[in-house]
C-alpha cells in the first residue's frame, strides 16, 4: 500500500463528466489499497472568469491594492472543485473529505497573488486517511499568520500538489494533464519527438524554466528539494486502463541518478521565444558596471535571463542581456534616460526578433565536447550565434527567431534524440 | 455617527455594474460619518449555478450524505460577492476588507445546508471599523465546532445580515431588497394596499411566517431576540439619493411600541397557498390522539402548521390539520397505512385546493371584535369558513383557494387597510 498524490489540471475539471472520471480513476487506485489525496485545479475557464468580474470593477493597473481581494475571489474556484470530485467520488461509493487550503491548513506567506507555502500540517489528511477516506485538497491557495486566504499565482495547483506530497511523505505525486508526459522536445516542431520514460529533476528543472509548459517551475524545485517523486501523465488515457500500465505510463521526474536511467548525453531540446535583447555598448570598463546596469533594471521590477559582458578592448566593454518581450520596450526608456547618461556609455542596441534555443542534460556534466556538437549542428545549417551561456546541464544559444524551427530539429537529430538511449 | 449594517440580496449584487452602484450607496453612507458593515448575498442565479453542479454528479435523493460538501460548494458564491465588493469600495477611494463567514468568525452548529449561528466574534470587525475600514462579511455562511464551512440555507443571507448587527450591537440593520418595504398586503392583489412605514417584529413574524416573502424569517426571529432595529427598503432607488430621505424609507420593524407607532387595529393580511388540509374523522376520543396522529408525522420530518381538534360526540371526534403541499400525499400514505388502523379512526379527507388568510395586527391584543369583523367580511362575500386558528395578534381561516384573491381584497376593505392610520 502506497500514499499517492494526484493532480488534475482544469482541464480534466472542465465539465461535470471530466469531474466523473476523475472519480473513477481516483475510485481504482484508492481500490487496489492505495491512500489517495487528490489535488484539483479550478474548472477550466473558472479563474480567468473569476478574475475578468474584478477587473471589470478595478483598474488593471492598481491590482496591488486589490490583491488580498483578488484572492479571496481566485480561491473559490478550487474549493468549487474539492467539493465536486468529493461528492462525485462519494457517489462512486467511496468515502471522501474535501478541504479548503486554510482547513487542512496549507500555510503561506502573505505574498497575495504569489505566495509561497511555508508549511503544511498533515495531522487531519492523516486521520482521514487511516478512517479510509479520500482526501481533496484545493490547488493554488493557503493561508497566512492573519488568517487571510493567499494563492500561488498561475500554475500553483501543481506546486500544491508538490508540496502535500512532501508534507505527507508520499511515495509518488501523479500530475494528470493534457500532455503525456515530457518529450525530447516540443513535438509540434520535432514529430521525431520522443517522450521520456524518466528524467532528472536538474533537468526537468531546466526545461520548465526554457519554456517547455508541461510543469509549472516552482513544483519542480519543490519535488527536487523534499525529493518527492513526480510523474507527468495523461488525463486523457481511459479512467479503467490497467492501473499497473497506468502506475508506468507517462514520464517519471526522479532525484536519484540509478543504474537504470536513460544514458543520453543531451535529454531534451528547449526553446522560447519571449525575450528580447539589449545590449549596451561602449561602456567605460570600471567596477560596478554589472550592478549599475541591472540594478536600476532589477528596481523596476523586470526580470533579467540571459546576461554576458564581454573582454573589454580599449577601456570600453559591451554589456548584453535578455528581458521577457514584455519589459522590452520599459526597459529601453529606463537605460536610455538614466542609466546610459550616468555610465557614459556610447549606445543601446535592442533586438526584440531572437529566440533562445537550449540543449539539457544531466549527462554533459561528464562529457566533454557536448557544446561543440551543438555549434557545428547550428553551423552546419547557416545559423549564427548571436549569445552564449553555459550551466552545468544546460548550453543555451541565442539566434534569429525565424531559424527556432530549423534549429531545434537540426539539434534533435544531431543528438540522436529520436532513438531511445542504449 | 451610528454603526450601521447594510444587507443586498443577489439581485442588487447581480452585475458588476449594480455591484459598483452598492459600492457608491455605501460609501455615501460611510462618507456621512457612519461605521459601515455590509453583508452581501451570492449574485442572482450563483447559488443555483453551484448547486446545479453538485446535482448533476449525485442524485438529489441522497443530498443529505453530500451536506457538507453542498456547503463548501455554495458557500463560495458569497466569497466572490464580498471580494468584489471589496474592490469596489477600494475603486471608489474607500477603504475596505472582505471576510468570510469562517475568517470572522460567524460560529455555527454543524447542521449543514440549514446551519444555526451560535455566535459572532466582533473582535476583528471593530478593529478594521476603528481603522476607518468598511468591513464586508459574507452572508448565509459559517463556521463550525470541527472548522468546516457550513451554511445557514436558503435567504440565510438576512440571517447573517440581522446576528451580525446584534453581535456589533448595530444601531440599525437595513436589507435592501427588491421590494420597497413592507405592505399591508400584496398589491399585486389588491392594488390598494399600501406601506407601512413601522411594524412590530410580532406582527412582521407572522407576517413573514405567513407568506409574506419579504423577509426570511429567522432573521425576525433573530431580529426580535436581540432586538436589532430592521429597516426594509429597496435597491433600486438611486444610490445617490440624499441619505435623510434614504433613512427614513422602507418599512422600520421594531420592538419598541411606541406612542408613534400606528395603531391600525389590523396592520396586514396576509396569505398562502402552499398547506393542504387533511381531517382524520370518526378517532375514537381518548387521551393521547394529537400525540398519535402528529407523533408519526412529525417522525417522518413533516411541518405541521394549523391544527384543530373538535369537539367530541358520542365518543368520537374529527382531527385536522394542515401541511406544506409537497408534503401531502407522503402523510396521506402514512396516516392511511400505520396511523388510522392502529387508531381505529373511521376515514380519512383530504384537500389540496385550500388557501389560508390572515389578518395580523398587534391592536388585537387590546380590541374586542376584530375576529367577528373578519368573519363578517368574509360572509359578506359568501365565503365559507372551513377551519380558524388564532393567535393573540392574528386570526388565520383556511377556505377554498378559489376565494383567496376575493377574501383578501374584502378584509383589505373592511379594515380601513387603504387609508393612513389616524
Amino acid at each position: 500500500m502506497a500514499l499517492i498524490v494526484h493532480k488534475y489540471g482544469g482541464t480534466s475539471m472542465g465539465s461535470t463528466e471530466r469531474i466523473r472520471n476523475v472519480a473513477k480513476r481516483v475510485a481504482k487506485w484508492a481500490r487496489a489499497g492505495h491512500q489517495m489525496v487528490v489535488v484539483p485545479s479550478a474548472m477550466s475557464g473558472e479563474t480567468n472568469r473569476l478574475l475578468g468580474l474584478a477587473k471589470e470593477l478595478a483598474p488593471a493597473s492598481h491590482t496591488d491594492e486589490y490583491a488580498r481581494e483578488l484572492d479571496m475571489i481566485a480561491s473559490t474556484g478550487e474549493q468549487v472543485s474539492v467539493g465536486l470530485l468529493s461528492i462525485a467520488l462519494q457517489a462512486e461509493g467511496m468515502q471522501a473529505v474535501s478541504y479548503a487550503g486554510w482547513q487542512v491548513p496549507v500555510k503561506t506567506d502573505s505574498a497575495y497573488t504569489k505566495a509561497r507555502i511555508e508549511s503544511i500540517d498533515d495531522v487531519k489528511v492523516r486521520a482521514d486517511l487511516a478512517a479510509g477516506k479520500v482526501v481533496i485538497i484545493t490547488g493554488f491557495q493557503g493561508i497566512d499568520g492573519a488568517g487571510n486566504i493567499t494563492t500561488l499565482g498561475r500554475g500553483g495547483s501543481d506546486t500544491s500538489a508538490v508540496a502535500v506530497a512532501a508534507a505527507m511523505k508520499a511515495d509518488e505525486c501523479l500530475i494528470y494533464t493534457d500532455v503525456d508526459g515530457v518529450y525530447t522536445t516540443d513535438p509540434r516542431i520535432v514529430p521525431e519527438a520522443r517522450r521520456l520514460h524518466t528524467i532528472s529533476f536538474e533537468e526537468m528543472l531546466e526545461m520548465a524554466s526554457l519554456g517547455s509548459k508541461v510543469l509549472q517551475i516552482r513544483s519542480v524545485e519543490f519535488a527536487g528539494k523534499y525529493r518527492v517523486p513526480l510523474r507527468v501523465l495523461s488525463s486523457f488515457t481511459p479512467w479503467d486502463i490497467p492501473i499497473d500500465e497506468e502506475a508506468k505510463s507517462g514520464t517519471l521526474i526522479t532525484f536519484e541518478e540509478d543504474e537504470k536511467m536513460e544514458q543520453a548525453v543531451v535529454s531534451g531540446i528547449a526553446f522560447n521565444r519571449d525575450e528580447a535583447k539589449i545590449t549596451v555598448m561602449g561602456v567605460p570598463d570600471k567596477p560596478g558596471i554589472a550592478y549599475q546596469i541591472l540594478g536600476a533594471v532589477a528596481d523596476a521590477n523586470i526580470d533579467v535571463d540571459v546576461i554576458l559582458q564581454n573582454v573589454s578592448h580599449d577601456g570600453r566593454t559591451d554589456f548584453s542581456f535578455t528581458v521577457h518581450r514584455n519589459d522590452y520596450a520599459k526597459t529601453v526608456d529606463l537605460l536610455n534616460s538614466k542609466v546610459i547618461p550616468a555610465l557614459g556609455a556610447e549606445k543601446l542596441v535592442g533586438d526584440t526578433k531572437i529566440c533562445k534555443v537550449s540543449i539539457v542534460g544531466i549527462g554533459m556534466r561528464s562529457h566533454a565536447g557536448v557544446a561543440a556538437t551543438m555549434f557545428r549542428a547550428l553551423s552546419e545549417e547557416g545559423i549564427n550565434i548571436q549569445m552564449i551561456t553555459t550551466s552545468e546541464i544546460k548550453t543555451s544559444v541565442v539566434i534569429d527567431e525565424k531559424y527556432m524551427e530549423l534549429a531545434v530539429r537540426a539539434l534533435h537529430k544531431s543528438f540522436d534524440l529520436d532513438q531511445e538511449a542504449g
